[in-house]
C-alpha cells in the first residue's frame, strides 16, 4: 500500500526537499501522517547510512527528526485551521531549531518509527516532541520548533 | 591539495560513518582539522541536498554539525592527552546530543565552513560550540556533546 504523507500535498517548489520532497528522487522521501493523536513517519535506513557498523548515522537520525517535525507542524496547522489537505495546499513549515538526544545506538537493519506529539501551536510556530523507535525501543528523542515559511524566505 | 582530517586517523571500523568515514564511499567524507584555536571542516553541498530550491536541507546541515562535533572532540581529546595523531590511533567520539539553530537560509551554491570552539573537556565528554558559515555569514549555530565511545557500545 502506498503511504500518503502531508508531504504529498506540498506545492511543487516545496516538494524538492532532500529529506521529504516527493520530487527529490535522490532524497529520503519521508512521509508524515496522523496515527491517532500522534504523528508518524517510518523509514528503513540504507546500508550506507552507517555510523559505527550495525548502527544508524546520527546525522541521518537528525534528518528524520527534522522532516518529521516540519511535517508534523504542517499536519497540526491544517487541523488547527480546518484546512482539508488536498493537492497541493499543505502549509509549509521550515525548521527554526532542532534538538536531538541519542539515548542508545539505533540498529540499522530494521524499520524505524518516528512518532511526534504536538506540544505547542502558535499562529506561525509549532513545537513537536519526537521519539524515534527501533525494535520497540526509544533510541533517540528530539524536539523541533518549526516556523511557517515566510513570504520573503531567503530574500 | 588533499585535506587531511582527524577522521583519516580513525581505525577502520570507526571509519565507515556516512558523515565522515574515509571508507564510506557513498557518504559525505567530512574532514575536521585545527585552524588556530578553532576546528574547521569544509563542505560543498550537492544539488540534491536542497530544502527549498536554492537553500541547503536542514538535515544535511545537522549532519555537518554532528560530524564536526565528534571530529572536534577527537582533536581536543588528542591535544589534551598529548596524543600525536597517526594511522590509526585517533580517539573516536560519538554524539550524545545535538542542538541546531537555523538562523537564516543557507545558500546551496557555495562552500560551507563549519567552525568549532571547544567549550568543555572532561575525561570522556567534550562539548563543542559550532557555527556554519556561507559566503561570510553565520547561517546556522549549534552545539554537540560528544562522548568517547564506550568499549561496550551497542552491546
Amino acid at each position: 500500500m502506498k503511504i500518503i504523507g502531508v508531504q504529498d500535498y506540498y506545492a511543487d517548489d516545496f516538494a524538492k526537499c532532500y529529506g521529504c520532497g516527493r520530487l527529490n528522487h535522490k532524497g529520503h522521501q519521508i512521509k508524515t501522517r496522523w496515527d491517532g493523536e500522534e504523528t508518524l513517519s517510518t523509514y528503513t535506513p540504507k546500508p550506507e547510512h552507517t555510523a559505527i557498523p550495525g548502527f544508524v548515522y546520527g546525522g541521518m537520525l537528525a534528518s528524520l527528526i527534522d522532516c518529521h517535525g516540519t511535517g508534523s507542524a504542517a499536519l497540526a496547522f491544517a487541523k488547527e485551521n480546518n484546512i482539508e489537505l488536498t493537492e497541493f495546499n499543505a502549509p509549509r513549515f521550515v525548521t527554526g531549531s532542532l534538538k536531538v538526544n541519542y539515548l542508545k545506538p539505533t540498529p540499522i537493519n530494521c524499520e524505524l518509527q518516528i512518532r511526534g506529539k504536538i506540544k505547542e501551536v502558535k499562529a506561525r510556530k509549532i513545537i513537536t516532541e519526537i521519539e524515534l523507535i527501533a525494535k520497540g525501543e526509544v533510541c533517540v528523542s528530539g524536539e523541533v520548533l518549526a516556523v511557517l515559511i515566510p513570504d520573503n524566505f531567503g530574500k
